[in-house]
């Protein structure tokens, strides 16, 4: 790795998903990533930019869908290059876009695509697991950062390490990338050691990415490199893309091909995927329960679990465990830890009933 | 009896208690018996007065508190007589001081009391049971009517009669009244068929009643009757008089002394005591999940239990059984059937907080 690894190294932040499973904090309109969720007075897309700062400077391009390219220029004044998808077309169109551009303008650039919405505990680790990864992606592997799993997780895919990468501190090839487990499958992965959490940080010269990617879905990158070539015609070639992850478009493929690379993330990563992983990010009051918001407006007797007093009125929990309260202007959710991740069902429930407006 | 036992029974009708076990719906300014429950557009205290009417026509004394006499005129514009207490005195002051004043004009006055905050099921069994009480009132006995028992209580106060009274087709004279048992008790207390459920509905000649209450406490026998006598010393003599219930400072000496009667009430009764009582009279959705008030409000997946979406807002509950969902403009509530009566324990931390805008 060279300090000039990282001078042209960009970061590429896909925003989109709809964050049902933290509704009704989330919504189509107010997705996670546009949310503070921390209490720290930073959304989780301007947490991740500052995050990114100190590596990439104002190098930075941030995908995401039109509806929220108002709302996310607002939040990132600082961000000059904002993409405004017409319509989802998964992760690889999105970072695919982002890579083409920037291999327009520089052939040499690096890219790095960061999700908008997950928290990094410990950013010093977590810069030099990129440090690390540009200066393999630099050398022209496809580098992923893979997490080091603290439980035998079934809601993310895992990476599978093998032999070390000569020349690299801690970076292994990858020999395999798995979807996401059954708890079983899950448990081994996390014995063995071999394995990370799939975060979806993937670094590569621009160049590489697409040019793995034509070898695999030529018409895919045929067309991201068309549009870059040709930003007007965006609106007309994007509907016909193809609809794909990046993981099944190029990694997948690329790690059967011995041409990945993967640097283990020991810094405290969270995706904060339901309620219940918030709670986690948030400390207990002296009563064991656990505030996002004013703890002025919580009482409590004999209960625990998340609370979430977003509407301003005074929320009592009494004699429940693991409960989760959202309560917001229009609508409040009352479920619990081991449930969070069924609230989708009832998001699913209000749009068929045609409550757009509350979902 | 004959029918002139109805045409002098006064109905007495005490409306006080701070029904903090059904917190936030019930409130230090908004008690229990103010409030529609049950969501026909009745309130509690309008269904007691409904349910007596065929029997006492206008023969009505409802006895409140000062802080709620206005609200209670307004919501009972045909009752003319309404008796404000200075300040709390509990049931026995409450009661007497009605029977004091309907002695002075009519000597051989019956008295019944009637909770204002009950539910009845059955109106025709209970006018019945009132009838057959008046009539041993008119006799001279202390009279109370008797909830048959539909599962070991031990919120209740519990009647065990002894032996039939002649002439009188139910009623059974009491051997004594027992304090709220444990559950051990309770469950011998129904199997063994001799108890009833204390409501607090006695029967009684106005007299009878202040002169049994003379033999033991006389000096709040007196004092109820000289306020009576001089309604102008309400004010000055109130606070003097003893803090005590009805239950304990007439119907159990003059059990004891053989001079009370119970009457069997197979009516369907409910205090409405906690919310699990309140979800008991709710029927449930197609989902199993019991709501008072707009249906449309309420989204739930996997989830039983009671919801009052009292705010207009859409409440959505996942995963969680027997829930109790309050959701009112200032407060939320969330507990279990289970744990419904603990709710006082968040009213009192409000309180100790200087919250008295919420309760």
């Amino acid at each position: 790795m060279t300090s000039s690894d990282l001078d042209r190294l960009w970061a590429v932040v896909p925003a989109g998903g709809a964050g049902t499973r933290l509704w009704p904090l989330s919504r189509a309109r107010t997705p996670k990533f546009l949310l503070d969720l921390t209490g720290t007075g930073r959304t989780l897309i301007q947490g991740t930019i500052d995050r990114l700062a100190p590596l990439v400077g104002d190098r930075v391009v941030v995908v995401t869908g039109s509806a929220h390219e108002q709302a996310v220029r607002r939040q990132l004044p600082s961000v000059a290059r904002v993409l405004a998808e017409p319509s989802p077309r998964d992760s690889m169109a999105a970072i695919g876009l982002a890579a083409a551009e920037l291999e327009r303008e520089d052939p040499d650039a690096l890219i790095g695509s960061f999700a908008a919405d997950h928290l990094i505990t410990d950013e010093q680790a977590f810069a030099a697991s990129v440090r690390e990864a540009a200066g393999l992606a630099e050398a022209g592997w496809l580098v992923t950062i893979g997490i080091e799993p603290t439980a035998p997780a079934t809601g993310f895919g895992y990476i599978r390490a093998g032999d070390a990468v000569p020349g690299f501190p801690t970076a292994r090839a990858v020999t395999e990338f798995v979807e996401k487990p059954d708890v079983e499958r899950a448990r081994a992965y996390v014995a063995s050691g071999e394995y990370r959490w799939n975060a979806g940080m993937f670094l590569c010269r621009a160049t590489v990415l697409l040019d793995l990617l034509a070898e695999h879905h030529p018409d895919l990158a045929a067309g991201l490199r068309s549009i870059a070539a040709d930003p007007s015609t965006l609106e007309a070639r994007w509907p016909g893309l193809t609809r794909i992850a990046i993981d099944h478009a190029v990694a997948e493929p690329a790690a059967a091909a011995g041409r990945v690379a993967v640097v283990p993330g020991p810094f405290g990563w969270e995706d904060v995927g339901d309620f219940a992983s918030l709670a986690a990010l948030t400390s207990p009051d002296e009563n064991g329960v656990r505030i996002l918001g004013d703890e002025s407006l919580v009482v409590s007797a004999d209960a625990s679990g998340l609370v979430v007093p977003a509407a301003g009125r005074t929320v009592a929990i009494v004699g429940l465990d693991d409960v989760v309260v959202v309560d917001t202007g229009d609508a409040l959710l009352v479920t619990s830890y081991q449930r969070a991740q069924e609230v989708k069902a009832a998001v699913d429930e209000l749009r068929r009933r045609g409550r757009t407006d509350l979902t």
